[in-house]
């Protein structure tokens, strides 16, 4: 006898394709899209087929967007001087939310990882020197996780861009705010004494 | 400027719907989906919409199936003399996957609870004293949860199917198998020496 009728089962496999999603996830949130309102489980489906079908990558700077140039591209009211360049299209929301940076963005898809067949060809390099080309930008600020993957990333583009005359900078790493040393391990903790500033 | 172009707002918004969905894992699935493969992404989609549009509660137990009867009630090799009965159709899952019992089941659609304003006329219980009528059932197994709600509800249904002379049995509640006495709370442990049986 079948654990679930067919329906379920193709539901609750669909959803444990989720990343962090297990079996009994899976099973919870099928029942509970089942004991839901029928119009709260379809405006799910809705979204995703209308997310899917609405949501291309920005043709300038690879944002994941509805309108081609993205907002941040098609804003007069951004610095076009700096572009602050990150691995995914997800990384520039929590950096829009400092509220600090109001310059462009440029999306890689990803981050040089030799060990996964990532190399610079498979990544948005070529379109990002492509845009410096018009001499407007004056600073790259390279915002790639600081991972193995993402320092390596860095350091290659630091040495393609730096030869083109423009500023080329790399956030800080370092104990976050609000942590306590004891707490840090010992990389994060050397790249904090590196990085360490005048007072 | 907006957070994100407004097809994924309104993912997020949907997924953030979900039970133990917040917004970071909203935020995550919905990126997640948008990055996948098309098929992926509108195989999830199309999986919630078929579920809504063919699982109904089966009109004998009140299972969620698509079909009418449901497997277990429709099937001639269950045991027809005992009815299980649950809370919510997915605590049969849980039930079936011990292999020992081979009977029918019944889904409440929940359990009383004053607090929460549900009675006895809001679960499905003139339903099951339908189902008793025919003489066929010897014992009704509560399954309802060891919880206030679950007791007072097994309560209920046994001070109302006793008397039909129809044997009314609960499940077991004590320590969990591979569980330590040490980490049992007091009530579990309190209701487990209640339960003992002779060795």
């Amino acid at each position: 006898m079948p654990d679930f009728a067919a329906p379920i089962a193709r539901l609750i496999d669909e959803l444990k394709r989720l990343p962090g999603i297990g079996q009994k996830t899976a099973q919870r949130l099928a029942f509970h899209l089942l004991r839901a309102d029928r119009e709260q489980a379809l405006a799910l489906a809705e979204a995703i087929r209308n997310a899917k079908e609405n949501l291309r990558p920005c043709s300038v700077c690879g944002n994941i967007t509805d309108a081609d140039p993205c907002l941040y591209c098609a804003s007069p009211a951004r610095n076009r001087k700096q572009i602050c360049v990150v691995e995914e299209a997800h990384n520039i929301l929590p950096i829009e939310k400092t509220r600090q940076y109001n310059g462009l963005y440029h999306v890689l898809g990803g981050a040089i990882s030799p060990l996964q067949g990532t190399g610079p060809e498979q990544l948005s390099i070529k379109p990002l020197i492509e845009r410096l080309k018009n001499g407007e930008v004056e600073e790259i600020i390279i915002a790639t996780n600081p991972t193995a993957e993402g320092e390596a990333t860095a350091v290659y583009l630091s040495k393609l861009i730096k030869p083109l005359g423009i500023r080329v900078t790399r956030i800080g790493v370092g104990i976050p705010v609000g942590s306590e040393l004891e707490y840090a391990d010992e990389v994060t903790l050397l790249k904090a004494i590196e990085g360490r500033r005048e007072l």
